[in-house]
């Protein structure tokens, strides 16, 4: 089963001529989510073969242009294409009073129902599941109302041992109720462990994403063991006055985090245009946490499926 | 003097994986007017290596999304870039309407001035001029007021011969008299004609830019002998109905358009995305216009200096 995050834009809020502004797609069992929706979110899709239509949930992190501008042009091509599913859209409160008016102008008569969903940007709440993931916002430290998310699979059940249902002929009763956790007791009277009847469960991976923040230390306890931690890292830390003034982080305080919450892997981007190359950003984060990335427009990371110990 | 024309999107409102939506960029003696600002016009300036820096002067159609979502953030880069620089917005009424409130709220301060003109959008009426063009607003058919844009190079004067000045002995106020038209009466009180002293002054080269409109008869008349003419094409002939009802224009009506109004050469765009290729656009255009190009994004075109007759 798929999990993997697409980087569509890795700038910060100047675009480049190789990075467009923020915007991710995670792919959890091919249900796809859309994670802030810089301007020309829409042609990094087409680019990168991913298809519009697949997508239902949009998370906004806050109305900052380079996370929402390409919002209008998203969802006006989703009624040109015919889009008729209810479409959600989680994010602060601000983002839908902001965009709203312009979404109605210039979208007129849609087909589909849009629903926004005003996420509180104090502490961490569940905000949204389905079958597939759970998402929690994350509280973010920015000039206007922000959060990330958190993106984690459902909780797995244990996977009975296949030998095992010809062994003691279980029926599918049986099977349920030993794939929650129960032991079985044979026609003799033995009783047959649960751990000896299964393996444990797949791991339920996880895909944290922070933009933008200023260096939050109360952040690690909301995202404990996350297996992906995406964390902005907008300026190297001899900028640490500057990362400060507009509440964002430096690549050394992007590692921090991951370090303090046992990330089992860290993405870095949103760098500021001064930044020819991330050689200098990647080099600082990975001297406190080596296990890091600094994300390209067009960058795939997976979260390989792996059991529980 | 150059005098060129850059495409930056091609497609009309659903962009494909090939074409952004609307934006032309006119290079009038190193001097950049952009017109129309679909999403993503700022990444397409980078891509071929435009200067934002370099323009003060945007002119938009009108307020459908595929004409002007990108204007917030390529102003919103203006600033981030320190332009101070006055920054002037030709456009029907309603495009400050809808999106002043969402530029003010996204750019937040601004370091320059920016300047609305409410452009009227029946007949043609002079808009703007500086020392390099004048442009003229031209009436367009379509569901919402919108204009396009006739640029024509300033009036030139007539270029005197070089050998003459010598011959004749010429000062600087007999020059300035002869430019502008005048005889010359020598010493001896010989009349030496003006035809005699000059030639002709260069070609007022000229670009028209019409999108989005149903077919106008009445267009011809505004652009008379224009030398490059963009006309959008939105749809096959086969398909008058449908081009009818959305108030767009076939490929065919597009080649009379330049034929009646006899144009130098016509630019042909604004694809509906159901067309895989322009092949079959331009076939239809070329065979009643045959000096017609079906315009991709990053596409140049020239108009060469020359004299006139």
């Amino acid at each position: 089963v798929s999990f993997l995050v697409t980087i569509l834009g890795s700038s910060s809020a100047l675009p480049t001529s190789q990075r467009f502004t923020s915007a991710h797609l995670l792919n959890a069992g091919e249900r796809f989510y859309l994670i802030d929706c810089g301007e020309g979110t829409q042609m990094q899709l087409r680019r990168f073969r991913l298809r519009l239509g697949k997508i239902n949930h949009i998370f906004i992190s806050h109305a900052h242009g380079d996370h929402c501008l390409g919002l209008i042009g998203l969802l006006s091509s989703f009624n040109l294409l015919g889009h008729t599913e209810d479409l959600h859209i989680f994010a602060p409160a601000q983002v839908e009073e902001v965009m709203r008016p312009m979404i109605d102008f210039f979208l007129g008569q849609v087909q589909f129902r849009l629903i926004f969903h005003a996420v509180a940007t104090k502490g961490s709440n569940l905000i949204f599941d389905d079958d597939k993931v759970s998402v929690y916002s994350l509280p973010m430290k920015h000039r206007i109302p922000t959060c990330g998310f958190l993106f984690r699979e459902k909780e797995k059940e244990r996977n009975i041992r296949k030998e095992m249902v010809s062994r003691y002929q279980l029926g599918i009763a049986e099977i349920v109720k030993i794939k929650q956790g129960a032991d079985f007791i044979d026609e003799s009277g033995n009783i047959i462990s649960n751990t000896e009847l299964t393996v444990p469960p797949m791991h339920q991976r996880s895909y944290a994403y922070c933009s933008d923040t200023a260096y939050n230390p109360k952040l690690p306890e909301y995202i404990e063991g996350v297996d992906l931690l995406y964390h902005e890292a907008t300026f190297l830390h001899k900028e640490i006055k500057r990362a400060e003034e507009n509440y964002h982080s430096t690549a050394l305080q992007a590692a921090q985090i991951a370090q303090n919450s046992h990330a089992g892997r860290l993405l870095i981007g949103h760098y500021s245009a001064r930044y020819k190359t991330t050689d200098a950003l990647l080099a600082e984060a990975q001297s406190l946490f080596p296990n890091t990335d600094a994300v390209n427009d067009g960058d795939v990371f997976r979260v390989e499926p792996s059991r529980e110990q």
